[in-house]
């Protein structure tokens, strides 16, 4: 290894950037030619980095975002180099959003601000505790552990599913991935934090939707691609479960005219858990720590399985 | 005493409130002129209270709620008997809320429950993480202190104000009601928790508002009447603050012609921070307690001290 790797960053690289890249050790190159590692800026364009590494000799490439599965679908990821994303580092912001999704369920938030008038509760209004309910939480990666934090102090209780059923810190329970029919039926919240992957694409079909108690949300702060777009719709039509609250969607952007948008039960929010200006300071400080090991042959954070697709 | 006291109900007497004095060994009387204790369920008809106790001998009166200036101020409250309220129990249940109505702020969601379309966020996108921000917390009784419990995984920066000053469990700062204004401008989320009394009523004036941070969000889970409502509008209207959550206002209900219902960063919910449904188990098991301590000359929780008003 050079003591100063030869970082190339593309397709846009900012002061920023730049800075955390000499602040660990490396040196920023215009040529992708003359680069040890590569560094891709934006979470989009996986052909446009495939053409990119024709020409280079890169031996790390660092992608900016968790969601990889548009680089693995591209056939943009070549296991003869040492890929790394951001996965696990934005666990707390998608987390954040995640408990925001569920306590605006819990407490008729979308009503409300749609309702713009007093319509008094009295008995049998709608708002929910969430002291004593149970959350499912599929996933157990950076944002379920997050969340499994954030839900403690509310007396919450988990279900983590992972694909192992490895115990997952703070769950009550941990379940694998198989068990996840079974186990809707316990939930008030069904909370999507999985990885897209061919594994996990539809993981909530109708079989699993119909699983749920007429008055649980399902929360998706992961992608659209694991919930069957479609049987929601009719679970949500049916009343057969108590709302969805979505920062992803299948396909997204949600198109005007879909159905999703009409139910009164429904949040949508535009993939903004974790948003570009939240991103930066956690990717910089990332790719510094990144480079500096890099430099010295030591280990890097996020490395991609391309086995697992993520 | 009477080993077993003798517990006039009214204006109504459910099943669960039978249950419950029984349980904790008082007989429940229909005549409140063979009363021992009074208890009172409603949160309003104070009048409809003093008309009763002219006839009554009962030395302990329990009102239902936590907030009960309307019976201080109707002159109800008579110090020659032990009064006690719900203070306290509701505070997990309403510090939900506050939690809530602050991550609806942060992550934009009135906006975008109301917008039914897909905008992107991209660059420049308004939602915000709560890691980092600062909470000034109003008031640390029960609800202020749950929601400084609910915040500590959520890495907010906590400013506790209370009257004494006296260190708060889990701030970083405690400060007295007296410096609020100076500290209103490291404010990111003002969090109104504090009871309703002569001494707090417009707490939020012109003034206070003025020293918020233009991002900043109020939140007011605790009365409309310590907030100046018409400075609320003129900061909004502004542009001055970040936005407003409100679960209470003054007035309240809130007229449909008011103007507070049309700005896209206020969300109002109709004081259901704590609603009857969730409130009855919690006031149930408070009543059960109090008449097992009144029987055996014990302490009574929720003291109300006639000298502070709550």
């Amino acid at each position: 290894m050079t003591t100063t790797p030869r970082i190339h960053v593309a397709p846009v690289v900012g002061d920023e950037m730049r800075a955390a890249i000499e602040a660990g050790g490396g040196a920023v190159v215009d040529d992708p030619g003359a680069a040890d590692g590569v560094i891709w800026t934006v979470p989009f364009h996986p052909e446009e980095l495939t053409a990119l590494l024709e020409k280079s000799p890169a031996r790390w490439i660092q992608l900016p975002f968790a969601g990889i599965e548009s680089f693995f679908a591209a056939g943009t990821i070549d296991p003869e180099r040492t890929w790394t994303c951001a996965k696990g580092i934005y666990g707390p912001a998608c987390a954040e959003h995640a408990l925001a999704l569920m306590l605006a369920a819990a407490r008729c938030l979308p009503q409300h601000a749609r309702q713009r008038a007093w319509r008094p509760g009295g008995f049998g209004s709608p708002e929910r505790r969430m002291a004593g309910t149970t959350a499912v939480v599929v996933g157990a990666g950076g944002i379920g552990r997050a969340l499994i934090e954030m839900l403690a102090p509310l007396d919450v209780r988990i279900i983590a599913i992972n694909r192992s059923g490895r115990t997952v810190a703070g769950a009550g329970r941990t379940e694998t991935a198989a068990a996840l029919t079974k186990v809707l039926p316990e939930a008030d919240w069904v909370v999507v934090t999985a990885a897209s992957t061919a594994e996990t694409r539809h993981v909530f079909d109708k079989t699993a939707l119909a699983a749920m108690k007429p008055d649980a949300w399902i929360v998706n702060v992961a992608r659209g691609a694991l919930i069957d777009t479609d049987a929601l719709v009719e679970v949500l039509a049916s009343g057969s479960i108590g709302g969805a609250a979505l920062d992803v969607t299948d396909p997204e952007p949600l198109p005007e005219d879909h159905p999703l948008w009409r139910f009164d039960n429904v949040l949508i929010t535009p993939h903004v858990a974790n948003t570009w200006d939240m991103a930066v300071p956690d990717l910089v400080a990332l790719i510094e720590r990144n480079v500096r090991s890099f430099a010295a042959d030591g280990p890097l954070e996020g490395l991609v399985d391309p086995a697992l697709g993520y």
